[in-house]
């Protein structure tokens, strides 16, 4: 028998209400996350300035050198977003201008799983690809599958009991957090 | 012989800081505008706080409503944005979802052309079609062509002088201003 | 009492099988069409070659130019096409890339809507954006609202009986097709 | 001293004419793999039909076949192709379209890289991302870093004699090769 290395992912949350849906599930992935793996939070993007090149002279916000180190030191990261416009919304966008900047780079070669909501039944898609292509710049390497775009979030997440309680999405939830794990530790 | 009806179109920018090379391409507009159409600043997106439902819940913000007055009141609309990440900057695309939440929308139905430059040859097209997307949902008709990417930016503008040094840049610049003019009064 | 210019639609297919969801769909245009507008076939793209610059040496397929002239004297044109492989299918990208090397430009300012869909719930809402992008390099102008994705198709379309069973869904094409005749006559 | 495993990667081109720039790039690669990498053709997408799933229910077609066994037995593709109407080839769409269809999946799990070019100084980027999100369908990991961009083609590849005219595009392209391969073998 052997012991599998115990992993830490980090979920970084792209919305900031506090009743947020998607708050919800990146407050559930511990519960869903494979044996040995723990989930923390990477961070609240809230304090952050909007980015500007003159504000970084002055030197990096205390709140994004935080972000950044819990990243660099995760296995995996997990973003657990809305989808805002038919993309990112902009509040992530701008944490992760900021992370950009930084050296070393703190999503370089980091495996990434993404999952976004959304009331409708696209569940986030749109977003999904813009994310990815922001990926491709920061060179982490996004999960491919399964892809969770849980279409209809109203009737599959409680954000009051807190709970996901579509059993359907949570087993799938689960199975990217394996797929994750397996993509951190492939000979395992 | 007829006289065209005036139009004013603002421009919305998608950088903050001082000396932004986007920011000398919005000032250099007015001047590059053809015969009766004025451009002016559609106001700053710096002091947007990030989209929040709770924050919307208690009331929009003042930088906001002066933002969506001149958007809703302009003939057309110019984004100028650098390419932050292979996208639009978080700033930027703040501000959008904002003025999504907004009633009536300030963008629907408004001709819109899109203005970016970088450093490299690519000269922001992995931002353009991310934004073109996210207008889809805002309901504004982005002008097709010509297409504004300043590739080598910092060979073609002076963001000390101010100037757009570049005269085919210049040119093309005022020729998409034309075909946006074209495009909000067809019959002209 | 004023009568309105009638229209004429084209619909582009973008699948081949003969029991086709989509050709379902295209085949239902017709009786869904504002009164005053006539939707008819731009013609096949089966017999279209693989675009190949030594071919279009040889002279263009007649079969392209029998398209191209549909698309030329209608109105507008709708696309209509299942999503392969997050995109647009490659027969039916074969024949726009065709199409684009034509003189003068068929889908030059031409009005066009998408419409698509999938069996499961994103509805191809991945292959719409990327036919909005190739769109901006033909220079048509794409409908923004409503989209048309039909998530769930195969409990909406009877391919075997030809019929829109799904209320829901003949009435938002419906809807389409007249804020398509609208984008086309904006004044009546 | 540790003697690296030998690798071969197979090239799959999106180009049909006979004097094209990418179908140049492809023949050089050969030349540019680090020591212990061979680079070969996957086969020709010409004769592949248009998708056509009633054709699918006939029998896969051996050019199909031929493709699909030469991938499955790589150890990364390199997909080098040329932008079309801000979007992948159609013929090279419809080879994968085709090549979706098989079980196994022949680019599951699989290592790939992309290059594109273009007269202009875009170099493709638009139609790098529209692969990018086939990929994701197709379960391939694409290389993220560095990207080949081939702006200013013409001027950079000697389709006559065959040859890569321009130095710091073929070391760029040496680099992807060593990046793919470090990819392939990341403990070597």
């Amino acid at each position: 028998m052997t012991i599998k290395k115990p992993l830490r992912f980090v979920a970084l949350l792209g919305s900031l209400r506090k009743d947020s849906f998607h708050g919800t599930i990146a407050r559930a992935l511990p519960s869903l996350a494979p044996e040995g793996v723990t989930v923390t939070s990477a961070g609240s993007i809230r304090e952050l300035p909007h980015y500007d090149a003159d504000l970084q002279a002055e030197g990096f916000p205390p709140a994004l050198l935080a972000i950044a180190a819990a990243i660099q030191e995760a296995d995996a990261v997990i973003i657990v977003t809305p989808e805002y416009n038919y993309s990112v919304p902009g509040a992530l966008k701008n944490a992760l201008d900021w992370l950009s900047r930084l050296t070393p780079q703190p999503f370089a070669g980091k495996p990434v799983a993404i999952q976004t909501g959304s009331p409708g039944m696209v569940g986030g898609a749109r977003a999904q690809y813009h994310l990815r292509q922001i990926m491709v710049f920061l060179d982490a390497y996004v999960l491919n599958k399964p892809e969770i775009l849980v279409g209809g979030m109203y009737g599959k997440i409680d954000s009051e009991t807190g709970e996901i309680t579509d059993e359907a999405t949570a087993a799938l939830i689960a199975q990217q957090l394996a797929a994750l794990a397996r993509m951190v530790r492939p000979d395992e």
